[in-house]
């Protein structure tokens, strides 16, 4: 302003115009304010559960920084790729990158990889209130620690109130390192990674060291401050939101505050209908904000518990619980609760968490009423096969194996050559396939071919479960869709019944989410509006599954999609397009 | 040339020029060949000394295929990066890449890593018959396991005759991965990576497993055939030619094989006026050939043998010597020798290590000689240093660091901002710094600067050894140089004299070779001809100390260097480069 009283008069007509510009930028970037986050990445030795083992670190920590922003802002976050000779990808789990597809951060699909050396700038809008995370995403990168949540505060009043606002980011962890998951996975006969050593609450855990003993001296030490138990301190009388999120890499939780009723308000950012659970089932990939009351005895402490659920937790060695402590001040925050641990669901009692995804519903006054048909109804059967020798996870008997060209640059610059053009198919053989008997179709495929979705339609995804290639077992898996909240129609046991479980969809108040579980021998209906221009993943959110080719890719709308930053170009062919010689 | 009969005459003598042409050019490919292959890179389980851990292979292999090729021949290998989030880059160790700077393979200054999903084509000329290595120089991903030997043929007859041509490499293995090696070095406090776990001959070693027992259970086994000694078999009463090669990560080996004389022949692809050997001092980097005369009993075996000299391999828990079967055909390759292996050097005996070291002179009827004066001298101090806290090695108390821009492609493009344009100095402070104390100089530094050398001049180097950070300790470093091959002029105890010593300089017949190693509190003088147009790295090849900065580059002709392939281009600034829009 001072420079303006400087300026000639003859100039003032323009530079009024151009004031009252900056004023609205200015207040725009007030309202609308911009964070920016400088991260390195880099390998640590860390011992989250005592066990002492190389972790990726974001500016030191695992996991990384929360992100804390108001709906609105943009966040800009400059990564700093420190590994030494890997490279990586982050990706902004619930964020629908809308306008921007391009920083979605899924290597292959929006992006090539960061290399060593480099600094990538991803910069997005947060356009919804909620909790979100993010991770790697690429290869099985996430497992060795890269994580960490995205809290979005409202502009709007929420329909419900609390006190204190804290979080918790539960994981499962393995000794092994990703690389050696990836080479067991990918070894003939198959050799499966097996379950997590322990439960990491908000990256902290506790491993037995004496289950490897002599060669574990020095490596495990059980008195590490890094594995001292997370510590949740709240004061009596109040009520806390806390917001809980899991980023295991296999493990489907349940979750449990000793003696506190948890009252679910939102799930992936959508406010839900109220409802109180005493233990919250939760699977990879989702986000849930619980109220509690701190309205127990305040004379002690209380346990704060994780459990491997849908999986054997009890088979040798066993899957001990995620332990924290809910520390009702002024008792000192390491002293241990008088009492055990609360007892778990039964690992197997899928009807119980059945029931809880049935729950969850949209709350009344922020129903956001889905299309009530569809344009489009692609139905994914969910299967293991065996493909040259390989194990494999397939949709439609198709198992998704990633470029190393993303999508993205190749459908928006016409680079051909990069995946197979032939789509999956959009069912299965719904009437001849028994979805309980082992899985023994030979005929699958691996192949990189996508959905390509006509722009602005509604699309039905039916996931249905089956069979694996062990006699009478389902599994549970977490599906994750990216660029889109879906709503979630229904879920039931068996196959799904194209004529008439339908009927049944709940059109009515039917919770958004990008996170769903598929249950065991059962389905999960989705729909969703393409409406967002650019390639999305939608995959299996257990890093081993996806890794195993648990996923598919939609395309819509790509020519609306803008012009592509040449940062996320200079992997595979699309290293040759940026040479014009 | 049945084409050639169906054409008009008029065109005749054209075509005849043209066919010609053709025959010339057929018979330079008959007479200097294409060697063609194609390998993939990727992780494997592999138990190359009883313990299980990754390994990276190259076509499933770990050491990889040995390159076979006469002198002259156009050697082109097509690497297919299938590490999973992990970029590559492998050096063709002695080859001087002339006409071809770019397919010296060194990240960071001749080329990009490649990418996972690429396929990198290297082509170069192997010029000089002889015994060559390869290997990955990127990270420190060489003692992953990607190493191999190059063996070329001559087109002339050579000074000495032999009935059967072996291969022997040799390694020292690490149960740690190198992503562990490299954040233990990079930690505060440092943590050195220890000795290695065992000595491995031609890929196979033999840890001992009671040493990691309950941990281990699955993961070590001696019965693993994988871990069966390397057997070379022979017949009586011939002479063998063994080329014998040393890619340790850390240590000098001593090889020998039980009851034979070795007569050294060869070493890094020159001719060696023979001399008679007990054991062969070996260092990270080195090709010998060596021929053995089966003129032993032939009843039985004999032990082939490595052990550690240079560092104290008896501290506890020791280093086993890496031990495999010298079997005379016909007892059965397993049979164990009757003998104890032999007693190996003393491994502080640092004198009978010079003495060998002195001994290498050039073939009498192959000498090259040097010129006898120089252009410029370059005394490189070799010093530990603490910066910013990190332990560094540092040459005149520059510790080096790569950058991530290739200065190949950043001189030759004329890339600004990549590197530090100040140089490492020319010498140390020679009258005051006293080698045989503890290093406290406290003003070292971290730089990427490079040496920029007048093209076709002769340089000196001075390799100056001195004490570490620890009391009396003076450690032994193979340097090896990129592009070149230099003259061995000298070795000597203590501080070298820049007045003196050099009037000793052997200018009669100095070996060549592109490895040499630098005594404990000695020196050695080298000369070369910046005659190759590039940029070259000269480090210590011990994988530990390259990563912590014991190296410099050298720039020479790059307005000479032909156009770059944009293949080695994509990372760093050079991804800039590529774009013109």
């Amino acid at each position: 302003m001072v420079q303006f009283q400087l300026l000639s008069l003859r100039a003032a007509p323009k530079l009024l115009v151009l004031f009252f510009f900056f004023i609205l930028v200015n207040f725009h970037i007030a309202e609308a304010g911009v964070r920016h986050y400088k991260w390195e990445v880099k390998y640590e030795y860390k011992s989250p559960d005592c066990y002492k083992k190389l972790v990726i670190t974001i500016n030191g920590k695992s996991p990384g920084p929360t992100i804390q922003a108001q709906e609105g802002d943009t966040v800009i976050v400059e990564v700093n790729n420190n590994l030494l000779t890997e490279n990586l990808a982050i990706h902004w789990h619930g964020i629908r990158q809308i306008g921007t597809p391009w920083f979605d951060g899924t290597e292959g699909v929006t992006q090539c990889p960061i290399l060593p050396g480099d600094t990538f700038v991803y910069q997005f809008v947060v356009d919804r209130p909620g909790t979100y995370l993010y991770h790697a995403h690429y290869g099985m990168q996430r497992e060795a620690g890269l994580y960490g949540m995205i809290r979005v505060a409202p502009n709007d009043p929420e329909p419900f109130s609390y006190d204190f606002d804290r979080s918790i980011i539960l994981n499962d962890w393995y000794h092994s390192s990703a690389f050696e998951q990836a080479a067991l996975l990918s070894s003939i006969p198959f050799q499966w990674v097996g379950e997590p050593q322990s439960l990491l609450i908000h990256g902290k855990g506790k491993f037995e060291c004496s289950l490897s003993p002599s060669s574990a001296a020095g490596v495990c030490d059980k008195n590490n401050p890094e594995c001292s138990p997370f510590v949740q301190t709240v004061v009596s009388g109040k009520t806390y939101r806390i917001r809980v999120a899991s980023l295991t890499a296999l493990s489907a939780l349940s979750f449990e505050i000793e003696g506190h009723n948890m009252t679910v308000v939102e799930a992936d950012g959508h406010y839900v209908e109220p409802f109180v659970v005493k233990n919250l089932y939760i699977y990879s990939g989702e986000t849930y904000s619980v109220l509690v009351k701190t309205n127990q005895d305040p004379s002690r402490n209380y346990w704060i518990t994780s459990n491997v659920v849908g999986r054997n937790r009890t088979a040798p060695p066993g899957i001990p619980p995620g332990l924290a402590i809910f520390n009702y001040y002024p008792n000192h925050p390491k002293r241990q609760p008088p009492t055990s641990p609360p007892t778990p669901p039964a690992w197997d009692n899928k009807d119980s968490r059945l029931a809880q995804s049935l729950a969850i519903k949209a709350h009344q006054n922020y129903t956001v009423k889905p299309p009530t048909t569809s344009d489009r109804v692609i139905v994914m059967l969910n299967t293991q096969n065996t493909i040259d020798g390989f194990r494999h996870w397939s949709v439609n008997n198709v198992s998704f194996s990633l470029p190393h060209t993303p999508y993205l640059v190749a459908l928006k610059e016409n680079i051909t050559g990069v995946f197979n053009q032939t789509p999956p198919p959009d069912g299965y053989d719904f009437n001849n396939y028994d979805i309980s008997s082992v899985a023994n179709n030979s005929n699958a495929t691996s192949s990189n071919g996508i959905y390509r979705l006509q722009f602005n339609i509604t699309v039905d995804v039916i996931l249905q479960n089956a069979n694996t290639m062990s006699k009478n077992t389902s599994e549970t898996h977490p599906w994750h869709l990216h660029g889109h909240d879906f709503w979630v129609l229904g879920y039931g046991n068996g196959k799904f019944d194209v004529n008439n479980h339908p009927k049944n969809y709940n059109l009515v108040n039917p919770i958004m989410k990008n996170t769903v579980p598929m249950h065991p021998f059962g389905w999960t209906a989705l729909r969703f509006r393409s409406d967002n221009p650019g390639v999305w993943a939608f995959h299996c959110h257990i890093e081993s599954h996806f890794y195993m080719g648990m996923g598919v890719v939609f395309e819509e709308g790509i020519d609306r999609v803008g012009k592509l930053p040449s940062s996320i170009m200079g992997c595979g062919k699309t290293k040759g397009l940026l040479r014009h010689n």
